[in-house]
């Protein structure tokens, strides 16, 4: 997991030393699953005027009911690697080593590949938190195959030249890469079988575009909050706000926070935009967020960067709004509590008088520690990393934003943070700046075809939890028989791919028995099919 | 059309320096729409001692049933430049500009853009033979697009460069262009609109995959002897010989040509084989097929370049078996009979006795002139050209067969010539000399998916006529109500897609009309889907 990590932690250093007009770029480049370690990453021990206790922190779910991924996944597993040419569009391109495991003790003659379609990070991650495949396993006869998306993890071509290259980072060269090691591992294993894909958040939009794509390689996937209409030149105009809006609802009333915490942290924001304006209030401000002496809060523009930070921790929180205590979000590092908007709403529950600025700030930073204090032992807040990391290393997700799945968003009077409108130049100027490429906003659309392909495809199942900011951009509503939305309700990212728990919904039980019905419907299909062709 | 002519000149001065190892590939790799200028260019007037005059042809059509172009196609069109990305998946890759042809006097509002999927020659080719296009226009208040193909007529990158650069040409890229191009003039006019494909043979298959890969930016296809099961790797095995097992049907008596066509013509290749084997036989030989005098022929290798040319005649006369005079095949430049296998077989409709090798090769020498004399001015028969063309001139659609869409064929003992295995590392070397790149036998099945892809996708018409040697690795069966096999009785290659004539068959018509009915339900329910979305 090194190279992820180091990969995150200049992403973390990136946004600390973003100018504000890289706001809204950053929220959406970063703001899949490469993410959950992007700020904590951030959070480094240092001397602070104010200490968070772990004391602070409200009640935790038992250690018992934490998401505890089963130890031995990765003995069950053998790593492998394959030669992938990496332009599969033009025969004479160069080739690299592209990682995949293959867990195969559950196999059996009659039953499925389940095909984990990789996304940004290492692909150690998805096997080690895609439960769904893990507990179906031996009810489908299936292997499990956990293919790593090229550019990350160990898949990684050109060593330390590899940003040189980064022309073959494309969605379509992965999707080619997916359908050629499926096509081989069939050969190889010489087992006419169907194919099952799993995916979550930029996973399982590879996932439905693989099966747009491929309808002959990958019979069909269970695509988990994965936001595939959030793009431009779609049939219907896009809802750029919908993110903030759904983080805005975790912490509301409906959604099980404090009746206040809305209406509180909508204050936080003129509160520090006013203390920002002065020296004597920048302090009071630094000191009521518990921030470190070290971080620099000298100017507006600083404490605009303080505000987005602070944001960014609903944000992550919303995505790992969970029912139950889990580490998935934090990277298998720390532990969110269950439901962290609701545990950070808890300590702005009350009500704060209008002069009070300071208290609420108090209050407010001792929210922000569910997310920035998460490993219980930090003393103050630090916004920047110490960047100790390669220069080399490079936040591919950010490529990817840029260069093909362009996603714009806005920050509308409806959240309870700052109105920002979508702001396309900012997005062009840093895309250029940081990689010398210019947004195409329209090719995603042209690509993959948003609402309309979603007509003309078949055998995708969409997942979206009520609580998860990206299901705004989610399929919430059937296209046909087989390409069907579910609701999790009560649920976050992606929340009915991960493993079981005591604590999960009933909503979320519910969606995982439709997805197995439909997962067994595409098998008996594949096997009716070859059947047919036998008898012919 | 220069270019595109003097790359077929020089496809056939390699056709003409071929080795025989080489003669599958070719057949395969010269094989499709380009290939009607190949062996025609190898015929120059010289001095012989054998003279075919005219009046050897058999009564051809009166010449106002002839399948003349309407003169004034073009100049109904205006001839448009759009600049297109060369690589669709790296945003950073340089650009070209792709010709495209827009003939918009019969649009109306409501109606639909008609988009010939241009395949490998000068896009005006087909702007002036796609009659089912034009004469449809009217009726679906259609605008007509002509996209031209990346790196053919006027649409080549790197000006004499080009060789230097064919990692470029793929049919990927090919797909992205049209999608690309699609979108922008949808907006550039401000229409939504259905859009409906159309594509013959090598622009069949792209049009299928079009639909298959980007059923957001193609409503519907019309595929006109598409050979999209011509791959290895499918769920049911290739069946490799068909192609001249068909060309000797057009040859049989069901056919329509002389109950002894077929045993004669297979007759000749024994004959020149014995003849062959001595330096007297292989004068006998040369005069009685009218082979020019500066033709050598010295040696059993330069018997088989013959015996290869005159089995071309065939292959090609059998593409165009069309049941009036056309052009089609000639590109144009001169007129092919109607029915043009039964002409050539009614050479040698005659019986000839065992030891009248010579006589029966005088006949075949006239059959042969059905094609290689259809300029009507002919002496004898040159089988090379003389090569006065720019060494930078390429033969485009090679190198697509090397790299991308390889077509296994062999001649099997059922047909009218001598057998001749597949060959596979033959092709691969001749692909290895030519370009320097390594045939993936396997990619086409994985990009595109074959039978199974077509059970997966929707509306596609593909379009054969048994005469067509192509079909026997077309679509013949229904895949769904939306994914139909039209039959076209009596008919070449893509038939339907040519002008309306006075001789069609009835089977022809009926097809046609079929295909109407679908490009009208397709139209229909986009337009029903459009108010579907405003009224929501």
């Amino acid at each position: 997991m090194d190279q992820e990590k180091t990969s995150m932690l200049l992403s973390a250093r990136r946004d600390a030393g973003s100018r504000s007009g890289r706001r809204h770029l950053l929220l959406a480049a970063v703001g899949l699953l490469l993410t959950p370690m992007l700020l904590l990453a951030t959070v480094f021990s240092c001397m602070g005027s104010v200490s968070i206790r772990p004391s602070d922190l409200v009640d935790q779910q038992p250690t018992l009911q934490v998401d505890v991924t089963p130890t031995d996944l990765l003995a069950q597993c053998d790593e492998k690697f394959f030669t992938q040419t990496l332009d599969h569009f033009d025969v004479g391109a160069p080739t690299y080593q592209q990682r995949y495991f293959v867990c195969d003790r559950h196999f059996r003659p009659g039953g499925v590949m389940f095909f984990y379609v990789g996304n940004e990070a290492d692909v150690e991650l998805y096997l080690n938190h895609t439960g769904l495949m893990w507990e179906n396993a031996d009810e489908f006869g299936a292997t499990l195959v956990f293919a790593e998306h090229r550019y990350f993890g160990k898949s990684v071509p050109f060593g330390k030249n590899v940003t040189k290259h980064m022309q073959y980072l494309s969605t379509e060269q992965t999707l080619a890469d997916y359908a050629v090691l499926i096509t081989h591992l069939k050969e190889e294993w010489q087992r006419e079988i169907p194919v099952i894909g799993f995916g979550g958040s930029y996973g399982g939009m590879l996932g439905s575009w693989f099966r747009m794509k491929y309808p002959h390689i990958i019979d069909g996937v269970i695509a988990g909050s994965a936001p595939i209409l959030s793009f431009l030149g779609d049939e219907v105009p896009l809802d750029k706000g919908s993110f903030e809006r759904i983080v805005t609802f975790d912490a509301s009333e409906e959604a099980g926070s404090a009746p206040n915490c809305v209406p509180n942290i909508r204050r936080t924001w003129p509160a520090m935009t006013t203390l920002g304006k002065t020296k004597e209030g920048r302090q009071q401000l630094k000191e009521a967020l518990s921030l470190c002496d070290s971080v620099a809060v000298e100017s507006e523009e600083d404490v605009e960067e303080v505000m987005e930070w602070a944001k960014s921790a609903f944000d992550y929180m919303a995505m790992g709004n969970y029912p139950y205590p889990s580490s998935y979000i934090m990277n298998g590092v720390s532990v969110l509590p269950a439901y962290p908007v609701r545990v950070a709403c808890s300590y702005v529950a009350d009500e704060f008088t209008e002069d009070d600025e300071v208290g609420l700030l108090s209050a407010f930073s001792k929210s922000l520690g569910v997310y920035y204090n998460s490993t219980l032992d930090q003393k103050c807040y630090e916004l920047s990393a110490s960047s100790n990391e390669s220069a080399l290393d490079s936040d591919f997700w950010d490529y990817i934003f840029c260069s093909e799945i362009y996603q714009p968003q806005s920050v509308e009077e409806d959240s309870m943070f700052w109105a920002a409108p979508w702001n396309y130049t900012a997005d062009y100027e840093n895309c250029q700046s940081e990689w010398g490429i210019e947004i195409r906003p329209l090719w995603a659309t042209t690509q993959y075809g948003g609402r309309k392909a979603l007509k003309a495809v078949s055998n995708i199942i969409f997942s979206n939890g009520n609580y998860d900011p990206w299901s705004g951009t989610g399929v919430l509503q059937n296209f046909s028989d087989s390409v069907v939305a579910l609701s999790v309700e009560g649920g976050a990212h992606h929340l009915d791919l991960m493993f079981s728990n005591k604590l999960d919904t009933p909503s979320v039980l519910a969606v995982r028995e439709t997805e197995k019905k439909h997962m067994h419907k595409w098998a008996r299909e594949y096997y009716e099919d070859k059947a047919g062709i036998a008898s012919e």
